[in-house]
């Protein structure tokens, strides 16, 4: 084994031979394997299948404060599914609204609302000829979708290991009113797994934004995602905003997605009460209530915020062994060859890969035409447009073990092959 | 007995001073009541208990396409649910997508989808100084809700015992190209119970706006809500429109509401394939999915649209009785007054009555006093100006048929008092 970049054309040469012939034979195997989403495996599934029986015909179905959760009611969602979720992002059950299904869906509104009736009070973004957010990249393609769906500009902001680069985004906001908002995935972030630094909060909460309907949209979709007892901590965002004087600067989202069901979950934002009560404004004219039978399906399954930092112990051993086998793969048949770099997260539900410079769409395309479908390559940035071409999002929880890895191998040689052809180019 | 009308003062004095001293009494028992929404009552919630139970722990959870539905996936639904909810709106699965738990949600997001969006890639409508829309009165409060949330301009148009007056509806949208809408509520209107004629829908499938993005919002709310055997028939507005040469002016909405669970229903929008496929560009950007465990639940339990027409017979035994209330009440302690007029519908959840001019709030207001809570004067007209102060939306399901009794008592007592005091105004 020797670092491909330190061979020669003609060794180059042989051992690209060599990698189309393995390349040519898994081919011939006819895989498929679908691992282009940050879907559970049918066993994460299976542990939340209690939950299906904690509400039946003999059961009272009342909430906490007396209300029917069969009829209208509850608009901001039922007391103790307030609570539960409160606890988990350690805020107040006044600082929380429960939603439908889909945090997705919540984020979308927020950005929709503020198109149409601005922030507070503030002119609607519409209104402009052009608002702007900062998406720190790689991240998550659905956020990106979503401005790029209300034609909001994406300016792309680097990430280190400490989180968005913080110098410019401090910058950004305070020289452009035009920016209005930011995308974060705080803990273990979509691809990278990067759990931001006490540091990196606190700068978020210290933003002196010139536009006044400036918002920190911060997704914690992996709040209790740990695959480790030793998992990341993530300072508390509303509490260092409300230190800073700051309170009504930032949105909080999450979502029961990954905990119980993707698409029968239950979804949350949190802010002040100010920000609140403006969604809330919104909201009485949209619904008249989210689904408080599976609110209260979900706090009779998991009883409280205990219960569920429980609950996630069983998917981190299921899905622990699935990330493990990514990073063995890396680690055997990457790191000799000097043609890659990768995280190793404690949590979330991706493994960031990067290639050689130019080299992630061939790598998708190979891996693809072989049977194991890949997120798209440049799906975590912004307008889908990786400036290197180097970034790969892994999703190993889907496929089972021995299907992933199957998969791996396949990946690495794709990655060997790809890096091969790209360095007989120069 | 006399008509009100042809009382001298003198004795219009003495009835008042009766009138109120059998008042006075009622609002010492001190009752307790709301009579303000559509509000199913618990027994006929108990009727849907069932659905609690088809799914458990040890069940298939898979949809006919094979699909889990604990999983992500299916953005429009699951192909059993299409199925079931196109065959009751009489349309192909094709031609209908399925939602949350709330239909008013799905028309919030079609007029927001407009204001930024455009139909089918016409000028957003926030990009106008103005736009507006129809809205029949009276109608639905939480439609009128989102069109001025939104800023729309809303232009009032009477209704007949036919439907809303078609000779105002085709002159003002073929003239003005900034009517972008009307709300309908075809069958059982909300809140007469009046449903539109054959002749009616035919000249909503035959209408030619001045406005290429002019939709129908038709609010399909009671589609199977009959209380009697020998229900309202409604035309097949699609069905219509395609014939008329104009498939893509409607947008059609339903919900089971208040045939399952209010807020833990499911719902849909049906439309034509062009205005499906348009939504769909939205949703894919909005959610990864709605909930597929609600949709399953909905179809394990009712079977198939017959097996929601046999459950909707449970549901009119149990409200039948309670219309029948309040019209005995009206005939009796109205009529002979000659103080108010109402309609005797055959289905959906109200029952629209209007005073002599001038008297709806003093009636609420004097309801209200006593404890019973009604519908706010105003509420079923745009802006909540009723021209004439005049109705007033009964809502009989909520209560039991004992307490109906009594607020029924109440209400023509109120009624005949707030008159007296009106004529001796006069």
């Amino acid at each position: 084994m020797a670092n491909y970049r330190e061979m020669s054309e003609e060794q180059l040469k042989i051992e690209k031979e060599k990698l189309q012939t393995a390349y040519d034979a898994f081919k011939a195997r006819g895989l498929s394997l679908d691992m282009s989403r940050g879907k559970p495996g049918a066993e994460q599934l299976d542990i939340s299948m209690g939950m299906m029986d904690v509400l039946h015909s003999g059961e009272e179905l009342h909430c906490q404060s007396g209300i029917d959760c069969r009829n209208y009611g509850l608009l901001s969602g039922i007391p103790e599914a307030k609570q539960m979720l409160a606890d988990l992002l350690d805020v107040s059950p006044e600082e929380i609204i429960i939603y439908g299904n889909s945090s997705l869906n919540v984020m979308y509104d927020s950005v929709s609302r503020a198109m149409t009736h601005g922030v507070l009070g503030s002119k609607p973004w519409c209104q402009y000829d052009k608002v702007k957010f900062l998406c720190p990249a790689p991240g998550y393609d659905r956020h990106f979708a979503i401005t790029e769906y209300f034609g909001i500009e994406m300016i792309p902001v680097p990430m280190s290991e400490n989180g968005p680069d913080m110098d410019m985004v401090e910058k950004l906001v305070s020289e452009d009113a035009l920016i209005k908002g930011i995308w974060c995935v705080p803990k273990y972030s979509n691809p990278q797994g990067i759990t931001y630094s006490d540091e990196t909060v606190r700068r978020f909460a210290r933003l002196k934004p010139a536009a006044e309907d400036f918002r920190i949209f911060w997704d914690n979709a992996y709040m209790v995602h740990d695959l480790y007892d030793d998992g990341d901590t993530l300072l508390n965002i509303m509490e260092e905003c409300k230190k800073a004087g700051n309170p009504d600067i930032v949105y909080e989202f999450c979502s029961t997605s990954k905990i119980s069901f993707p698409g029968s979950g239950v979804a949350a934002v949190a802010a002040s009460k100010t920000n609140i009560d403006s969604i809330m404004q919104q909201m009485t004219i949209q619904t008249i209530g989210h689904d408080k039978l599976n609110q209260l399906r979900h706090v009779r399954f998991f009883k409280n915020a205990q219960g569920v930092r429980e609950h996630m112990k069983k998917h981190a051993d299921i899905i622990r062994p699935k990330f493990e086998v990514v990073l063995r793969w890396l680690d055997k048949e990457i790191a000799p060859y000097g043609i890659g770099a990768w995280c190793s997260p404690k949590g979330g539900y991706f493994i960031s890969f990067d290639t050689i410079p130019g080299c992630a769409a061939r790598v998708v395309q190979l891996c693809g035409e072989a049977g194991v479908v890949l997120t798209g390559a440049g799906a975590t940035f912004p307008y889908k447009k990786d400036p290197d071409n180097a970034n790969i999002r892994i999703a190993p929880t889907y496929p089972s073990v021995e299907e992933l890895e199957l998969a791996m191998e396949l990946f690495v040689l794709c990655v060997r092959l790809a890096s091969v052809e790209k360095l007989l180019e120069n």
